[in-house]
């Protein structure tokens, strides 16, 4: 079974977007660069570092599965069926839509019975694969049940002083992370991968 | 005239201390390693990875003067006029001390009239060396009102939840941080230094 991990920009003050939602200055390091991506839909395109282009590949191209929450799906309107990433994605809902334009595309799957559940589903879509986890609540609620095995941090060099938070609903006690296993130094953004010690 | 540098241990969702003050496994890499460090006073010796040591001598070797909250300074009792680095201190406090027990060692220097004068103070003590801010209220407000020339994060792999914030009285729109100039992989923590943009 593939591993579970987290992953978002956060500024160096531990939030990751404003409270409403824009990340502001966090996504600089997503067009600071020559490096183009292009991505499965809208952005069709960004431009990274070199750094960052090679971080960014490695993680994405080992991506089976995302978990969401509902407040992203309805943000993005599931990205139209079609996430970015070109990948399946299980959203975390109180209550699956029965009438969303863009559900015969397949990708989307709703599960309502929590986080563990959402995070089983993922993993069987995922197969060996990596399920990615978005942050704030999804991931939080992820760390604090224990389903996580890495905590990927997009650091920037931005203070946001308030927002939604990276670690906003995790009991410190139940979350021991070790040293970084990943430090990939870029413009705007160093990219870290710490892992959870169970 | 020496940089200004607010340099603290902080988690990796942003806090210095806990809510008590306890710093918590935050100061874990002061004792993770073998080379042991001496300093002036009480800890009388600490025991750091080579990385940190190498870290920690460079950054505590341009240390010219250092500028502390009246908090500290009670929980400390001031170090007892003699700080651990080896070097002298301002206090920012509403009003000095007129009885202080240990006030003949010379050390300590006591600024009433704000965060400005506080760090004029400590650069005029520093010569050509650096000034050394404590994290919390008082780089808050250095940061605040752009005195601040570098941030040093001692980034360690844990999460607080909730506590005191590196960056708890800054005003974001103020505080543009470029690229760190430095990251230094150690055990238990991964030193960083942010150069603020002006």
């Amino acid at each position: 079974m593939g591993k579970v991990v987290a992953s978002a920009s956060m500024s160096l003050d531990g939030f990751v977007a404003h409270d409403n939602n824009d990340p502001g200055r966090l996504f600089d390091w997503y067009e600071a660069g020559d490096v183009e991506v292009v991505t499965a839909s809208e952005p069709a395109s960004f431009h990274l570092t070199p750094a960052s282009a090679g971080y960014w590949r490695e993680w994405v191209g080992q991506i089976g599965c995302l978990v969401v929450g509902r407040l992203l799906f309805d943000i993005t309107d599931g990205w139209s069926g079609e996430h970015p990433l070109g990948v399946p994605f299980v959203v975390l809902t109180h209550e699956a839509p029965t009438d969303w334009a863009h559900a015969r595309t397949g990708n989307a799957h709703f599960v309502t019975d929590g986080i563990e559940a959402a995070v089983a589903r993922a993993q069987e879509i995922a197969g060996d694969r990596t399920v990615a986890l978005a942050a704030g609540t999804i991931a939080g609620q992820a760390l604090a049940a224990g389903l996580v095995d890495e905590v990927a941090v997009d650091l920037v060099p931005v203070v946001l002083g308030t927002g939604h938070r990276y670690f906003a609903d995790v009991d410190p006690a139940a979350v021991r992370l070790g040293d970084p296993t990943a430090i990939i130094p870029s413009t705007r953004v160093t990219h870290m991968v710490f892992p959870v010690e169970k």
